[in-house]
Protein backbone atom coordinates (compact mmCIF):
# COMPACT_ATOMS: atom_id res chain seq x y z
CA UNK A 1 0.00 0.00 0.00
CA UNK A 2 1.78 3.35 -0.64
CA UNK A 3 1.93 5.66 2.10
CA UNK A 4 3.53 9.51 0.97
CA UNK A 5 4.08 12.34 3.06
CA UNK A 6 0.89 14.40 2.88
CA UNK A 7 0.84 17.83 0.60
CA UNK A 8 -1.58 20.42 1.72
CA UNK A 9 -4.03 19.56 -0.73
CA UNK A 10 -4.51 16.13 0.86
CA UNK A 11 -6.75 17.73 3.48
CA UNK A 12 -10.11 17.45 1.68
CA UNK A 13 -9.45 13.66 0.60
CA UNK A 14 -8.64 13.33 5.08
CA UNK A 15 -11.23 15.66 6.34
CA UNK A 16 -14.61 13.28 5.43
CA UNK A 17 -13.31 10.19 7.37
CA UNK A 18 -11.98 12.25 10.03
CA UNK A 19 -15.02 13.90 10.46
CA UNK A 20 -16.92 10.54 10.58
CA UNK A 21 -14.19 9.95 13.27
CA UNK A 22 -14.04 12.38 15.61
CA UNK A 23 -18.06 12.77 15.19
CA UNK A 24 -18.86 9.16 16.22
CA UNK A 25 -16.73 10.08 19.68
CA UNK A 26 -15.70 6.43 20.36
CA UNK A 27 -12.21 6.60 20.11
CA UNK A 28 -10.68 10.03 19.77
CA UNK A 29 -10.92 12.24 22.76
CA UNK A 30 -11.10 15.45 20.77
CA UNK A 31 -14.63 17.69 20.40
CA UNK A 32 -16.55 15.68 17.76
CA UNK A 33 -18.23 19.01 16.69
CA UNK A 34 -14.71 20.09 15.46
CA UNK A 35 -14.99 22.66 12.37
CA UNK A 36 -13.18 21.73 9.63
CA UNK A 37 -11.11 24.82 9.76
CA UNK A 38 -10.46 23.38 13.38
CA UNK A 39 -9.48 19.98 12.19
CA UNK A 40 -7.29 20.82 10.00
CA UNK A 41 -5.21 23.13 11.77
CA UNK A 42 -5.09 20.51 14.07
CA UNK A 43 -4.01 17.39 11.85
CA UNK A 44 -2.11 19.44 9.77
CA UNK A 45 -0.10 21.37 12.31
CA UNK A 46 3.34 22.72 10.95
CA UNK A 47 4.39 20.55 14.31
CA UNK A 48 3.52 17.43 12.85
CA UNK A 49 4.33 15.48 9.81
CA UNK A 50 1.65 13.90 8.21
CA UNK A 51 1.19 10.68 6.18
CA UNK A 52 -1.37 9.37 3.74
CA UNK A 53 -2.38 6.09 2.51
CA UNK A 54 -3.91 5.08 -0.59
CA UNK A 55 -5.33 2.13 -2.54
CA UNK A 56 -4.87 1.23 -5.48
CA UNK A 57 -6.54 3.78 -7.48
CA UNK A 58 -5.14 6.82 -5.83
CA UNK A 59 -7.94 6.94 -3.02
CA UNK A 60 -6.96 8.48 0.03
CA UNK A 61 -8.26 5.86 2.74
CA UNK A 62 -6.06 6.75 5.35
CA UNK A 63 -3.66 9.04 7.38
CA UNK A 64 -1.81 9.73 10.26
CA UNK A 65 0.44 12.31 12.22
CA UNK A 66 4.00 11.73 13.89
CA UNK A 67 5.25 14.52 15.90
CA UNK A 68 6.90 14.83 19.02
CA UNK A 69 5.33 14.49 22.71
CA UNK A 70 7.08 16.72 24.34
CA UNK A 71 9.48 19.28 24.30
CA UNK A 72 13.06 20.12 25.42
CA UNK A 73 14.92 17.43 27.56
CA UNK A 74 12.16 14.90 26.19
CA UNK A 75 11.77 15.91 22.62
CA UNK A 76 13.28 12.41 21.66
CA UNK A 77 10.11 10.70 22.12
CA UNK A 78 7.24 10.51 19.73
CA UNK A 79 3.32 10.92 19.21
CA UNK A 80 1.26 9.69 17.07
CA UNK A 81 -2.44 9.61 15.36
CA UNK A 82 -4.06 7.15 13.26
CA UNK A 83 -6.67 7.48 11.30
CA UNK A 84 -8.15 4.82 8.56
CA UNK A 85 -11.78 5.54 6.66
CA UNK A 86 -14.67 3.25 8.47
CA UNK A 87 -15.43 2.43 4.92
CA UNK A 88 -12.19 0.39 4.31
CA UNK A 89 -11.07 -0.52 7.41
CA UNK A 90 -9.97 -4.50 7.52
CA UNK A 91 -7.48 -3.91 4.63
CA UNK A 92 -4.08 -3.78 6.84
CA UNK A 93 -4.13 -0.25 6.15
CA UNK A 94 -3.86 0.89 9.92
CA UNK A 95 -0.95 -1.39 10.06
CA UNK A 96 0.68 -0.19 6.71
CA UNK A 97 0.32 3.24 8.26
CA UNK A 98 1.53 2.31 11.96
CA UNK A 99 4.38 0.62 10.06
CA UNK A 100 5.58 3.32 8.14
CA UNK A 101 5.41 6.03 10.94
CA UNK A 102 7.45 4.16 13.26
CA UNK A 103 9.97 3.70 10.59
CA UNK A 104 9.98 7.40 9.84
CA UNK A 105 10.44 8.27 13.98
CA UNK A 106 13.26 5.86 14.60
CA UNK A 107 14.92 7.30 11.12
CA UNK A 108 14.01 10.67 12.55
CA UNK A 109 16.26 9.78 16.10
CA UNK A 110 13.22 9.42 18.44
CA UNK A 111 13.88 6.89 21.15
CA UNK A 112 10.41 5.87 21.90
CA UNK A 113 6.57 6.89 21.06
CA UNK A 114 3.60 7.40 23.40
CA UNK A 115 0.03 7.20 22.77
CA UNK A 116 -1.60 9.40 25.21
CA UNK A 117 -4.95 8.86 25.15
CA UNK A 118 -6.09 5.07 23.31
CA UNK A 119 -10.06 4.70 24.48
CA UNK A 120 -9.87 0.80 26.04
CA UNK A 121 -12.48 -0.28 23.83
CA UNK A 122 -11.06 0.36 20.63
CA UNK A 123 -9.99 -2.34 18.53
CA UNK A 124 -6.50 -0.92 17.21
CA UNK A 125 -5.46 -1.39 21.26
CA UNK A 126 -4.83 -5.07 19.75
CA UNK A 127 -2.73 -3.91 16.67
CA UNK A 128 -0.58 -1.54 18.75
CA UNK A 129 -0.05 -4.34 21.15
CA UNK A 130 0.58 -6.67 18.31
CA UNK A 131 3.21 -3.55 16.48
CA UNK A 132 4.97 -4.05 20.41
CA UNK A 133 3.41 -1.07 22.04
CA UNK A 134 2.36 -1.88 26.03
CA UNK A 135 -0.16 -0.18 28.17
CA UNK A 136 2.03 1.57 30.40
CA UNK A 137 -1.42 2.87 32.42
CA UNK A 138 -4.75 3.43 31.97
CA UNK A 139 -6.84 6.53 33.23
CA UNK A 140 -10.14 5.19 35.10
CA UNK A 141 -13.06 6.56 34.06
CA UNK A 142 -11.85 9.43 31.93
CA UNK A 143 -13.92 9.26 28.46
CA UNK A 144 -17.69 8.70 27.86
CA UNK A 145 -18.46 6.48 25.15
CA UNK A 146 -21.58 6.24 23.56
CA UNK A 147 -22.30 2.28 23.78
CA UNK A 148 -19.61 1.04 26.53
CA UNK A 149 -20.41 3.84 29.05
CA UNK A 150 -17.48 5.34 30.83
CA UNK A 151 -14.24 3.77 30.15
CA UNK A 152 -10.69 3.86 30.35
CA UNK A 153 -7.75 5.76 28.45
CA UNK A 154 -4.57 3.79 28.29
CA UNK A 155 -1.16 4.98 28.19
CA UNK A 156 0.64 3.10 25.46
CA UNK A 157 4.56 3.07 24.64
CA UNK A 158 7.17 1.59 22.44
CA UNK A 159 11.10 2.12 22.16
CA UNK A 160 11.83 2.86 19.01
CA UNK B 1 -1.48 31.92 52.04
CA UNK B 2 -3.65 33.97 49.38
CA UNK B 3 -4.48 32.44 45.92
CA UNK B 4 -5.84 34.48 43.51
CA UNK B 5 -6.60 34.43 39.67
CA UNK B 6 -4.00 35.61 37.83
CA UNK B 7 -4.44 38.57 36.08
CA UNK B 8 -2.77 39.78 32.46
CA UNK B 9 -0.66 42.03 34.41
CA UNK B 10 0.95 39.37 36.88
CA UNK B 11 2.56 38.19 34.20
CA UNK B 12 5.80 39.82 34.34
CA UNK B 13 5.86 38.68 38.16
CA UNK B 14 5.87 34.66 36.94
CA UNK B 15 8.23 35.09 34.04
CA UNK B 16 11.46 35.17 36.32
CA UNK B 17 10.92 32.43 38.26
CA UNK B 18 9.16 30.34 35.20
CA UNK B 19 12.02 30.94 33.25
CA UNK B 20 15.17 29.92 35.78
CA UNK B 21 12.83 26.56 35.78
CA UNK B 22 12.37 26.07 32.63
CA UNK B 23 15.93 27.07 31.63
CA UNK B 24 17.08 24.65 34.39
CA UNK B 25 15.47 21.62 32.38
CA UNK B 26 15.06 19.26 35.22
CA UNK B 27 11.60 19.14 36.01
CA UNK B 28 9.47 20.35 32.60
CA UNK B 29 9.38 18.78 29.22
CA UNK B 30 8.95 22.61 27.44
CA UNK B 31 12.36 23.71 25.42
CA UNK B 32 14.89 25.58 28.21
CA UNK B 33 15.15 28.31 25.62
CA UNK B 34 11.41 28.97 25.55
CA UNK B 35 10.73 33.05 24.78
CA UNK B 36 8.84 35.30 27.29
CA UNK B 37 6.24 35.43 24.31
CA UNK B 38 6.16 31.97 23.57
CA UNK B 39 5.90 31.21 27.62
CA UNK B 40 3.10 34.03 27.84
CA UNK B 41 1.26 31.70 25.46
CA UNK B 42 1.86 28.55 26.77
CA UNK B 43 0.87 30.10 30.68
CA UNK B 44 -1.17 32.79 29.89
CA UNK B 45 -3.41 30.41 26.81
CA UNK B 46 -6.99 31.39 27.18
CA UNK B 47 -7.99 27.67 27.50
CA UNK B 48 -6.33 27.60 31.18
CA UNK B 49 -7.37 28.77 34.26
CA UNK B 50 -4.21 30.53 35.78
CA UNK B 51 -3.57 31.60 39.80
CA UNK B 52 -0.88 33.23 41.18
CA UNK B 53 -0.03 32.42 45.15
CA UNK B 54 1.56 35.75 47.25
CA UNK B 55 3.27 35.81 50.06
CA UNK B 56 2.20 38.30 52.98
CA UNK B 57 4.17 41.44 51.19
CA UNK B 58 1.95 40.85 48.00
CA UNK B 59 5.12 39.24 46.18
CA UNK B 60 3.89 36.31 43.54
CA UNK B 61 6.07 33.28 44.79
CA UNK B 62 4.32 30.48 42.61
CA UNK B 63 1.85 30.01 39.72
CA UNK B 64 -0.28 27.23 38.85
CA UNK B 65 -3.17 26.48 35.79
CA UNK B 66 -5.75 24.63 35.44
CA UNK B 67 -7.18 23.25 32.43
CA UNK B 68 -8.95 20.27 30.75
CA UNK B 69 -6.05 17.36 29.71
CA UNK B 70 -8.26 16.04 26.69
CA UNK B 71 -11.66 17.32 25.00
CA UNK B 72 -14.31 16.10 23.76
CA UNK B 73 -15.65 12.80 25.17
CA UNK B 74 -12.93 12.98 28.00
CA UNK B 75 -13.28 16.97 28.60
CA UNK B 76 -13.82 16.00 32.74
CA UNK B 77 -10.37 14.91 33.28
CA UNK B 78 -8.35 17.70 34.03
CA UNK B 79 -4.48 18.92 33.85
CA UNK B 80 -2.58 21.22 35.97
CA UNK B 81 1.02 22.22 36.35
CA UNK B 82 2.57 24.34 39.37
CA UNK B 83 5.92 26.41 39.48
CA UNK B 84 7.34 27.79 42.92
CA UNK B 85 10.08 30.46 42.33
CA UNK B 86 13.04 28.31 43.50
CA UNK B 87 14.44 30.85 46.35
CA UNK B 88 10.79 30.53 47.83
CA UNK B 89 10.25 26.81 47.87
CA UNK B 90 9.60 24.67 51.02
CA UNK B 91 7.06 27.29 52.58
CA UNK B 92 3.93 25.31 51.48
CA UNK B 93 3.60 26.93 48.49
CA UNK B 94 3.01 24.19 46.43
CA UNK B 95 1.28 22.52 48.63
CA UNK B 96 -1.06 25.38 48.42
CA UNK B 97 -1.37 25.93 45.60
CA UNK B 98 -2.45 22.24 44.60
CA UNK B 99 -5.04 22.48 47.22
CA UNK B 100 -6.37 25.10 45.64
CA UNK B 101 -6.55 23.61 41.98
CA UNK B 102 -7.71 20.53 43.24
CA UNK B 103 -10.84 22.21 45.08
CA UNK B 104 -11.69 24.58 41.84
CA UNK B 105 -11.60 21.99 39.04
CA UNK B 106 -13.35 19.77 41.46
CA UNK B 107 -15.89 22.87 41.68
CA UNK B 108 -16.01 23.04 37.82
CA UNK B 109 -17.15 19.59 36.90
CA UNK B 110 -13.88 17.48 36.41
CA UNK B 111 -13.74 14.16 37.78
CA UNK B 112 -9.99 13.57 37.95
CA UNK B 113 -6.73 15.16 37.72
CA UNK B 114 -3.70 13.77 35.67
CA UNK B 115 -0.09 15.21 34.99
CA UNK B 116 1.04 13.72 32.07
CA UNK B 117 4.92 13.86 32.45
CA UNK B 118 6.15 14.19 36.26
CA UNK B 119 9.88 13.66 35.88
CA UNK B 120 10.71 11.31 38.38
CA UNK B 121 13.40 12.27 39.87
CA UNK B 122 11.36 15.55 40.71
CA UNK B 123 10.67 16.01 44.14
CA UNK B 124 7.38 17.07 44.00
CA UNK B 125 6.69 13.52 43.11
CA UNK B 126 6.61 13.43 47.30
CA UNK B 127 4.08 16.15 47.43
CA UNK B 128 1.58 14.29 44.53
CA UNK B 129 1.77 11.11 46.26
CA UNK B 130 0.84 12.54 49.36
CA UNK B 131 -2.44 14.80 47.74
CA UNK B 132 -3.78 11.19 46.78
CA UNK B 133 -2.01 10.99 43.61
CA UNK B 134 -0.51 7.54 42.00
CA UNK B 135 1.82 7.23 39.45
CA UNK B 136 -0.01 5.66 36.66
CA UNK B 137 2.68 4.42 34.78
CA UNK B 138 5.85 5.85 33.64
CA UNK B 139 7.52 6.43 29.86
CA UNK B 140 11.01 5.08 30.43
CA UNK B 141 14.08 7.02 29.84
CA UNK B 142 12.21 9.62 27.93
CA UNK B 143 13.95 12.74 30.03
CA UNK B 144 17.29 14.22 29.91
CA UNK B 145 18.04 15.65 33.08
CA UNK B 146 21.38 17.82 33.57
CA UNK B 147 22.48 15.86 36.60
CA UNK B 148 20.39 12.30 36.94
CA UNK B 149 21.17 11.17 33.14
CA UNK B 150 18.40 9.70 30.99
CA UNK B 151 15.22 9.36 33.80
CA UNK B 152 11.44 8.14 33.58
CA UNK B 153 8.50 10.36 32.98
CA UNK B 154 5.65 9.86 35.43
CA UNK B 155 2.01 9.63 34.61
CA UNK B 156 0.25 10.56 37.76
CA UNK B 157 -3.57 10.48 38.66
CA UNK B 158 -6.44 11.36 41.44
CA UNK B 159 -9.92 11.15 41.06
CA UNK B 160 -12.20 14.36 42.08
Amino acid sequence: MPIRQAAADDWPRIWPFWHRIVAAAETYAWDPDTTEEAARALWMSPAKRVYVAEDDGGTVVGSAYLTANYGGPASRIANAGFMVDPDRTGRGTGRALADHVLSEAKALGYTGMVFNAVVETNPAVALWASLGFTVLGTVPEAYEHPRHGTVGLHIMYRAL
